[in-house]
């Protein structure tokens, strides 16, 4: 066991992990609940992986409040191939609707593309992608829509859901604010998420769906890509990524223990109003990516008055065990990601630093 | 920390790992090189995570012998994905052709169909999957040749490639023997394995391609089923499964300090004939699935004279510590899956077991 200090992560994803989650994955590596076996070494379809998968399931649906009619599925691929199988399994001949709000939801509507019709219901690129759209050119008859409610390379957050026309299903990728504060479902057609920001490790994507929507799916898609049979067999059709559904359904308890979503968002909002706060009140020297009503509780990113002084800003931080901070190369300067899992203190010593280095630099 | 005894693990995937990776996967969960994160929660794009990747390519590089002018890839989605992937990426629009002898290369083929051409060069499933096809009727046009070098389920592996027709690719599922024995990678055009048999956890799929069959991939795939866009990307274009490839890295690491694959095949043989022994000298208590000359060394199949005894085995073998040994619903019976991490030991406790267990009801 090493004694290293943890680091103050802000890594924009992977992120951290809450230590107590880390600790009891530790504490059972070599033998999960006396089977004599690693979590990743027993069966998917033994008892004990079920009550796994079937635990994880049911702690989901308690804090996001996610009603009997929607299945969750834990596939693979990241959000990224669910960029493929959603107009895949849910578009059928027609069009879809995206609203392009940043890097994110760019790729998403780029995807869709290849495989059929999706046009952009808006398209804040010529703006810089700093905040939401001012009108949406919506098509009655989408498919669906699509929107990212928080685009992580330039930290845009959406906190109250775009409005589709009457009977098109809205679909979200929500990877990056995943649990980090409640959300009504019951307006949502599907959800999707990459667990790695706020929901675990790497390699696994939960995927949220109304029962109504999986009854689009298309006939004889290959089985990987077909979310009728990826529901149908409860994420169990192939092996699973066992072990990060094991750990995503720590996450899930460790939330959980600490309130719920409601009480989640409270210290999230707590510890990027520090942050934007430092940004605001420090004159000028550093400036925020996003306009003020679309900030993101989860990636802020800020540039810094030079290139020199973003690398010296980068390079001191890392010195004193502040890490993750170098921004997107195509929003550049600086970027604090602060899922979850980062700390109330860990985000005290970011403004701590913030503040020293402007002192020093100003 | 938990004292339980370690099991005797037979599972048929996920398997088991050998102890010490486990142990070194959890002396480093809260602190991966002094970074004071987990493997988990530092960057895919950092050196760290760099040195990962690069170092478990560059272990089955040197375990397998592969050239330089093979690409190698860690993916998600498992074998079943690849069984789409394949004929999407390298069969273009022609026909392919697949050896069909057990329930995976069945499904594979089945797969291929969905999206275009596929032909069954030979299908052995009315002699219920038992050894090799007598004969191949190949296509000699076919965009490749695809064949299962061991059947999971059926226990049917083979130990020399089936030799395609000039000019035609040889391609491999070798799920269930990968890194198990030496293999000339120069007969394949690419070969492609789930990691959870010999190489690591679930949720990461190796994959390793002649750069020639790149250039074959049309344009315009969706990007995470883009053979070309991954193998650019060196398996980083999105996040990747992180941990899964940590630990298949641990076990490329494991795998040198045993000798390598030649010093991993002796042990291999060593505990399949102890096995297979077993059952030849049972008086026909113990009766294998598979012809003797395609007898799989990891994967062994059996039944016992009724289904009674197959349970009363099942459940007694439990109480030993003997883990995971009941067959596949469509074979029956028992399997016992002896993968590189299963221990002579091990293998030696299951023969123990198995002739006690036929003195007292045979």
């Amino acid at each position: 066991m090493s004694n290293t200090k943890r680091a103050y992560n802000f890594n924009p994803g992977p992120g951290p992990l809450p230590l107590e989650v880390l600790e009891q994955a530790q504490a059972e590596m070599l033998d999960f609940k006396g089977t004599g076996m690693s979590v990743m070494e027993i069966s998917h379809r033994s008892k004990e992986f079920e009550a796994v998968i079937q635990t994880a399931e049911a702690d989901l649906r308690e804090l996001l409040g996610i009603p009997a009619n929607y299945k969750i599925m834990f596939l693979q691929g990241g959000a990224t191939l669910q960029f493929t199988m959603l107009p895949m399994n849910l578009r059928a001949t027609g069009s879809a609707d995206y609203i392009v709000t940043g890097t994110w939801s760019k790729t998403a509507i780029k995807e869709a593309q290849k495989l059929g019709a999706a046009r952009a219901a808006a398209n804040t690129e010529s703006e810089g992608f700093k905040g939401y759209p001012e009108k949406l050119d919506l098509d009655p008859k989408a498919a669906y829509l699509h929107f990212t409610s928080n685009e992580t390379i330039h930290g845009v957050e959406y906190f109250s859901e775009p409005v589709p026309p009457a009977g098109v299903p809205l679909i979200c990728d929500t990877s990056s604010d995943f649990i980090s504060r409640p959300v009504d479902i019951s307006k949502y057609a599907m959800l999707y998420a990459g667990a790695q920001k706020n929901a675990g490790p790497s390699g696994v994507t939960v995927v949220i769906i109304r029962d109504d929507m999986i009854e689009r799916v298309p006939a004889n898609l290959p089985v990987m890509l077909d979310y009728k049979t990826l529901a149908a067999s409860g994420s169990l059709h192939n092996t699973p990524p066992s072990f990060a559904i094991y750990m995503v359904g720590l996450v899930f308890q460790w939330a959980k223990k600490q309130g719920g979503l409601a009480a989640i968002e409270k210290v999230n909002r707590v510890k990027a109003d520090m942050i934007y706060k430092t940004i605001d009140e420090s004159g000028g020297f550093y400036r925020g990516h996003a306009k003020p009503e679309a900030r993101s509780l989860m990636n802020i990113p800020f540039r810094l008055p030079s290139e020199e002084l973003e690398d010296a800003f980068a390079k001191e931080a890392k010195k004193n065990n502040l890490i993750g901070l170098k921004g997107h190369r195509s929003v550049g300067g600086m970027r604090a990601s602060v899922y979850n899992a980062v700390t109330v203190e860990g985000a005290g010593e970011l403004v701590k630093f913030m503040k020293d280095f402007q002192q020093k630099n100003g």
